[in-house]
């Protein structure tokens, strides 16, 4: 769509201008930590044992285009999705329904229900649950009408370790700063100014969030009182250590909150439960200071969301023991199931009730419709009638094309598309009991744009696809005992632009 | 001296300790910009061809012991020296008798003396001088005084290039941060404390002079106006170059000050002074935007101070089109010159009237007697009575070991030390002539500390002297004619702990 509009975007550049450019990208970026640890493909090892070395994180050299009229709708709609998550995660009858006919295909999903039924046996301790979201869009537009306007259409939605809040609003900050620069030729004046780069407030609107959830778990829970932290779980080694780092140096310096990292595979060895505390906070020992204990507000995972990340009884161990614990889990082990793929593909169905029994009592009906109006069309594979059509689709090269296969769990990487869906399919078995682990989503095919991207000291350009990602803070309560509003807090966070190649893997999501 | 107070520090961590430190220090430093790009012997150019990775700047993982009184005092004289060296700049006459001696074995210093002697001829258009000054100094304690207390020596004072301003503030930074996350163990609480760790306004405060030079510059000298920048000129490759750009950045965010970088090399192809304006200004059109062109307030020179850097007339027909030009230039040649180690000789000299003659207007004796207090002992080597008892030092190996030779250019690279020095006068030639292009100065034999540098992403633990470097900022009217001040701004503007080696290179002054 904006490729037709503006064909001429990005404008080609002369050798000086490239250079002027792409060394602003390479200064600006690291003097202001848009940033990552390089990956061992760019950087061996051994020139690099300690891994102290950075490079500019992957970014366009260009802004990205994307329709301001669909940006904002999505924008607009954040808090109705925050808030038809929170309320999906807080409502575990709904959720079983759903959720059991998986548990007997996916073991992933099984174990993470698992822990949460191994938890409801002693009982919750902590009922508030944070949520920090993302709902990831592309741009649609309908082939059949070439006068439609463009519509978003939703990807999916992450509620557990939405990355990039950190990076994203530097990318933003980035592009400020070349077009205040003048380092973007005047050719395109109309389109790369001031008013078409919205500020980004991701850094400090996730951050307050995980500040709110801080401040609502207080005061400490043991006797005497100890100092409280956030603690962000996380994989080990992590290239994307300057995306969380912007998080937690926003907590400390604007929220005076001290936070600790922490590998997931380290979380059964550093902290602890107190047996003699019914309130069952969670006691932090860091490593470098053993005989300080800190008690945990919130564990913001930044990990365990990941299949191969759980190598061990230890590790669903150590899962059960951070959702038994007081800590405010961001994401909860029901927040983190509402994720599910079968879930929006659930609310997706046509004509179905969910969203108006989730979001009527709040939302007008008009309101709702413009949430509907960003649901892609998502099949299951399983009895019903929308089922076996899909299955039809899945499992022939004639029409399977058009097509992604998902998995149940977060991230793009385990998707299956087009004509690799047939082969797989049959790869699962032949009683299709295993093919109710995926859905079937129609391909989003938006408006191929041009741009430049910057990634592991390299540029490539060419032709890429636009996708937004809308950051979402939720703050609800749990148990339906509590007085009060369920939902606490609920705002719009942010943005991230990304650009991707066609099918392309993600390694988080 | 500080070692005997306190000969625990800094701690010995456990790896745990260790290990977080370390980590903090890596992603702090990368997410704030304290950073350089790495050496080609860090990381070969066939890994980073493009020179886009970056690492932490070479910083101590604790904070560096400077008695306080000592730290104190340098940074209560710096105005006091910046008016000095400006007062020597301004006045021709007295530097001419001391640079015409060196003319004749140096050839460097008689280019640049050459260069204003042809700018005079056609008449100096600017009369505004910027000095981007830092003083350096160690701590010294006289041996054979076990009681006495400890003194500052000023090593050197640094007119033209003074580096790292960009990054010290950074230091400060990181070891706030560290005391603040609790990254240092409990075990030194007396000595790492707030208080203990002075807030550093170097990048501020050095900025803020950039942007005085600017502003006291404006309007623009053409017809019609064209827009005002300032340029910096640099060195091509340099690996500091976010010290620098901390600088250029927060010119643009806080003075809305547009700066470019442009390599001494690339100033004459880049910049003109149009012949038919008497005013000279100087004009750049920058590569990227050909047809844009800028006029230049400020020329801060982070290039141009080494001999190396004038490999052709070319180079020389470089610095004479900048100076003649109106931009004012931080520094004139003039006050590049005042920066030579004789003249720091000459006004150290015992009972010399210098300090007297240029501060005595200004400053009560009390305060001059504070400046000369801070004097190392320097000798000429020349046929004066002191010149010839320093001859007699520097061909004897027997008293050579105290001392260090040093050629008259800014930075230490070429410093030759003890025992080494009898062989290097005897090459120097038996007439005597080339000697007087150096001056011996008595080490400055500062008390061992103990510290951990991290640098190229090792950490190198072991004894180390502190070089306290003060930063000036100064703008002054040049010529006599000019009613008014002579000193329209003086300040100090932050400091710079530098951890050493004994007898290390510096690259950059």
């Amino acid at each position: 769509m904006a490729a037709s509009i503006y064909p001429d975007y990005p404008p080609d550049l002369t050798s000086e201008q490239s250079a002027y450019l792409l060394s602003n990208v390479k200064d600006w970026s690291i003097l202001n930590g848009l940033a990552v640890r390089p990956s061992l493909s760019f950087v061996p090892k051994e020139v690099d044992p300690s891994r102290s070395l950075a490079v500019t994180a992957p970014v366009t050299l260009f802004p990205s285009l994307f329709p301001r009229r669909c940006f904002e709708e999505a924008r607009a709609i954040q808090t109705a999705y925050n808030e038809l998550y929170a309320l999906i995660a807080r409502d575990e009858e709904w959720l079983r329904e759903i959720i059991e006919e998986l548990v007997e295909v996916d073991d992933f999903i099984a174990n993470l229900w698992n822990v949460h039924l191994e938890v409801k046996k002693v009982g919750y301790v902590q009922s508030l649950s944070l949520g920090i979201f993302r709902s990831d869009y592309m741009v649609h537009k309908d082939p059949s009408q070439p006068d439609s306007n463009p519509e978003i259409k939703q990807v999916e939605f992450n509620t557990i370790a939405s990355s990039f809040g950190g990076l994203a609003a530097k990318v933003s900050g980035l592009h400020s700063h070349l077009l205040s620069i003048s380092a973007y030729p005047s050719t395109v004046p109309t389109l790369i100014t001031k008013s078409f780069l919205p500020s980004n407030p991701s850094i400090a609107s996730i951050s307050q969030g995980l500040a709110t959830a801080h401040r609502a778990y207080a005061p400490s829970k043991s006797h005497p009182p100890l100092p409280l932290c956030i603690v962000f779980v996380v994989q080990d080694p992590e290239n994307n250590v300057f995306d969380q780092h912007a998080l937690g140096s926003t907590l400390l310096a604007d929220h005076n909150i001290l936070t600790f990292r922490l590998p997931f595979s380290a979380t059964l060895a550093y902290t602890s439960i107190p047996s003699d505390n019914p309130s069952r906070p969670l006691i932090y020992k860091p490593p470098h200071s053993p005989s300080t204990a800190y008690e945990v507000t919130t564990l913001y995972f930044r990990a365990g969301y990941a299949p191969t990340e759980y190598n061990s009884s230890e590790s669903w161990n150590a899962r059960l023991h951070l959702e038994r614990s007081a800590a405010i889990k961001c994401p909860t082990i029901l927040t983190h199931l509402a994720g599910s793929k079968k879930i929006q593909q659930v609310l997706t169905t046509p004509s179905s009730p969910h969203l108006e029994r989730f979001l009527s009592s709040t939302s007008s009906a008009e309101y709702i419709n413009r949430v509907r109006a960003t649901f892609a069309a998502i099949y299951p594979l399983d009895d019903t009638a929308a089922g076996k059509h899909a299955i039809g689709i899945a499992t022939d090269a004639g029409k399977a094309s058009g097509y992604v296969l998902k998995p149940q769990r977060e991230g793009g990487g385990n998707n299956i598309y087009g004509l690799k869906i047939p082969p797989f399919i049959k790869s699962l078995g032949e009683d299709g009991k295993k093919y109710r682990g995926h859905i079937l989503m129609e391909l989003i095919e938006p408006p191929a744009l041009r741009n430049s991207v910057f990634r592991n000291g390299g540029v490539t350009s060419g032709e890429v696809i636009g996708e937004l990602g809308v950051y979402g803070v939720c703050l609800w309560h749990y148990g339906e005992e509590v007085a009060g509003p369920k939902i606490l807090e609920n705002w719009e966070a942010g943005f991230l632009l990304r650009t991707k190649g066609r099918r392309k893997a993600k390694k988080e999501a």
